[in-house]
């Protein structure tokens, strides 16, 4: 089969592989749509996962199931199915544990185009069917669908993060799809004020629209004095960091309120620590709680943030700028992430 | 001072009383927006809380301070206020413990026409004037800063008892001003779909554009079986109990999926058990919680809440149907309560 | 193999089958050491789970693996084991929402002598071993490791349910095995005074040696008067169930202060409706919390309880009372459990 | 009136001053035991707190009332009372919120020796009697009671923190007196193992006899070597940090397993930067939580830990290594704390 893979760090290009073998408790998907991560530039680009050789990338997708092991329950051939980026051992103990991303190691739950093929090619391996896919609901946009593998659940899961609550406000730092994503999630959770952190309009416009009351540009000035000033001098009762450095979580200590909690679901690619400021950390007393994780995965997450597309609640098609058509659509799509024109938000590949 | 009283069960009437006196940390408020409230109709024809003589009723009020004690730190004579029904002692062992509703026994947060006068009066008194009251911010609607006292909280504290999470599907056994208030909140916490169970035209209307997914009419069938049909027989993730009696309890058990949680906000005026069905309960072993709870009370909660409405997250303010005048307004505002024609919801009186 | 089994309702007896069939994912292990456990007696002499024929009874045992399925990681033939007596899907939504016990319906978790043969056997099934199963540590003593099937994790669960906190004063009921874990598990989970409900002489001796402070006799006169006067009529923090019927919960209730929880572990064999007294439960307002759940089950639970024994935090071999070898040992041991001498506590079966 | 005092940065000394003045809801005490603090070596030697002239140091007492306001209910001259080294403002914006050592800003909840006198004096003065003040139980040890100010609480506070459940392994950084209160605390909220870091002998024996598992000494190897030896390369679930300093964290967290908590209560007191390791910190990603708080203060938290003294549940009054006798003991008792003799765990003065 047809795959387009990182060649080495650095290079890209498609290649020929063998279609992935099924295990008794597994499924064989042909993707219908796919997207193109972040992520997938930093592993190429910035060798942040270390130099990998023919890896095929990506890991969002929505699929459609070609073949079923003996075990698989819920899902047969034909089935149209979400398929979640992070695909957890659900019997391993860090998944009875509650953090099922971190079955098998740290981090370990996200295997697409990390320990194995990842779905931008014509056929891709789904362990665990009956735990990781999801039935597409009937009527949903696939764009919206495709957004359910990694950008909604992570956008969300930094709100979990930040346990926001009713009447909070609330910082989000970046709004790239998954800072939008983030937006969104805290207007539906609850937040009062939102203060979407960004600077490019397309994605300020769309930050309002899902939520946001304001922007908060970083090049009108530093953003912890902007905020300062119009929370009254108190800061905010949580941050989502969904974009940003290692510098970043300075700056969320200090506009956070003690007691308050930083939710990061943002990768953090370089440096070699990230640096809580001690005083403004009420020299380790202050109670601001800083929490930062991969998203969860699996099935019933699918499951409950794809009702809240069917009900309605969320809109994430509107973040799909760009669309291309069949499998080699994902290179000119994984290219326009890497350039990342203006008037990008994100870009989806119809296959 | 002039004021609308219980007289004894069943009987109210206008009463001269003294103007309260005002402790070193309370304050003493002439109303400027009042609503009267289905608990004052229980406390008085149903004798809820037992025989009471010449109580000024009402608990639910927007005021303008004209006397604060000597400790008050916060507010000052002149200032617009929003009062909180529940009026906790805040250095309680109950509200250190997490419960301040409960401070000095068991409901006993609850002071406004039960333990004192409450605010159907020219003048009435808060204890604890810095931890009850909050600004009035500017330009909220009177109509909203009213049901900010006692409707608004009580509806949200549902949605927290029931605990609702992203894409959770949501039952909300009546759509009185509560109930509504519990879709709203529902809406806006991450819930999917949202069975609003409940009769009345106006309501259902309100309780979809509030975020109602399905309107549950008992008058078209079993409650449980309507359920249960539109969740494909799974039940729904959380139950929110904002209107019925005892007997609802059942059915919330039986509509409830394994796991779930039922959220109780209903005063239960009558009868001497609730009834959980033993086999519907897993035979004890099912983890269908359930909970119930009076509302906080306090500032910070009406603080908060109110920065949802002045953010445009929700609209409490469509709730009220009938407007009344003058401090006079409470005695038709509190029959239409009593008599609940087909196009009330929710009345107000402006002072 | 040969198997202790319900014939029908009311009757045992020896039987032959065929030695189970192992899939992928699971394991095929024969018994060295076996405990029964009141639910055997619920299941045969009260029909609790309706009518079975010839199924093998059992679901407490310590085993040795004879057989592994081709995708078992973990385990080995040879490796001596502990088995959960709940062995949940680990795939299923309901183990992912956070609740394995009820994967494939309520309580579904719950497979051994129930929708499969138990363990009383010389050879039994155990569904996803890697889940499921966890290593005998070395040392440890047979019954208390027999103890880590049901009655340790079901007493702790109790515990975990009524969230016991530092400093809490905690009621528990019924003093039986599992009761005596809960006495146990609030000890060490920071429970001030533990107030357990019993009358057996052998059970609150050692309920006092697990670290009760006050036995409550209901035979010394009504146990709600009794703690009520023993905490200085305030009523405890917490209460958990692990005895008694019904009725049982009318009397947590009243002895529970506002905000406190009543954590259930005992299956409630009888009866149509739990009663939750309206009153005392502030008519639906008093945030008592009411849940009830079958313990978890699974690998990491017998993991981490296993530590609790290797380090010396819990002693549960003191509850064994009786001991018998070899497989037909297992019939004078339910019927020690049926008749209940007054020196029983709990029986065990080496092998 | 006498007080031993900081003069200013680097000395201490007999002062004179007024008694204070009783506000309505506040009491004035005498103290009938003492215990100096590292806070108060770190507030004169460090200037942790910045410059300070005539105030007088301390913040743990155990006191008898000599005056009450005339808003104080629960207590009244000659009561025998606890006092909390932290004494919140009960009705704050904090306290509602659930951070009530906050209240008043950021850490702003320790009043004692920070924003007005402390306790080292003939009287001493309490805010909101009711909220902060506990009754010193019948038969307590005075120099338990004494360590109910701020050892208990602030070692228990750290467990809280990390949120130990039960068959945990913990890792307890620091076994000065708070480091030994988690110890002992970790082993009564249901740890199993509890790996203790320190180096002096009589502390680590006093570890151990609280519940540390294994003694890890950091001049016989790397901490972080040490423990992931023991642990089989896993790490722990929990970390307390009680002692160390900004560098500790990096090693908390190298430690920790993903989903893990660290809880500090260690008063950081230089330094611009607590460090998190990015790639051991799973890259933003590992679900491995920072959490570091004042301890709570107030009356129900001593009324809670005071009940496992007396239930015979914890034994602090072991940590005693040296008594004085009449006030002018806090002068040689600081002397002995900021010297730090190898016998010395802590001291009390009684009077």
């Amino acid at each position: 089969m047809k795959g387009y893979a990182m060649l080495t760090i650095g290079q890209t290009g498609w290649i020929e592989k063998d279609i992935p073998k099924c295990g008794p408790a597994d499924a064989i998907c042909k993707p219908i749509a796919l997207a193109p991560c972040t992520s997938d530039i930093h592993t190429v680009w910035s060798g942040a996962l270390g130099d990998r050789h023919d890896m095929i990338l990506g890991h969002e997708a929505v699929g459609e199931v070609v073949e079923v092991g003996s075990e698989v329950k819920d899902f047969k051939v034909g089935d149209r199915v979400l398929v979640s980026a992070i695909t957890p051992d659900w019997n391993s103990i860090a998944a009875q544990e509650g953090y099922p991303m971190h079955s098998g190691g740290m981090l370990s739950g996200w295997k697409f185009s990390n320990f194995k093929d990842g779905v931008f090619a014509e056929y891709f391996h789904v362990n665990d069917a009956d735990g990781n896919l999801a039935k597409l609901p009937e009527g949903m946009d696939l764009g919206a669908a495709a957004m359910l593998a990694d950008m909604i659940p992570t956008g969300f899961h930094g709100v979990e993060l930040a346990d926001v609550q009713f009447g909070d406000n609330v910082a989000v730092i970046g709004i790239g799809p998954v800072g939008l994503m983030s937006v969104a999630a805290a207007a539906i959770r609850g937040a009062a004020e939102i203060f979407a952190v960004g600077s490019r309009k397309n994605c300020a416009d769309l930050a309002r629209e899902y939520g946001a009351t304001d922007i908060i540009n970083y090049r009108e000035g530093d953003i912890v004095e902007q905020i300062m000033a119009k929370t009254g001098g108190k800061g905010v009762d949580k941050v989502i960091i969904a974009g940003g450095d290692n510098d970043t979580f300075a700056q969320a200590i200090e506009i956070l309120k003690p007691g308050g909690i930083i939710g990061n679901v943002n990768y953090l690619g370089e440096g070699d620590f990230v640096k809580i400021p001690r005083v403004q950390w009420g020299c380790g007393m202050s109670h601001k709680t800083v929490r930062g994780g991969l998203m969860p995965g699996g099935r019933v997450r699918s499951e409950k943030l794809a009702r809240l597309i069917m009900t309605g609640r969320i809109h994430p098609e509107k973040m799909i700028t760009h669309t291309f058509q069949g499998l080699e659509g994902v290179e000119p799509a994984l290219m326009l992430m890497k350039d990342k024109p203006r008037d990008l938000i994100k870009p989806l590949v119809l296959l």
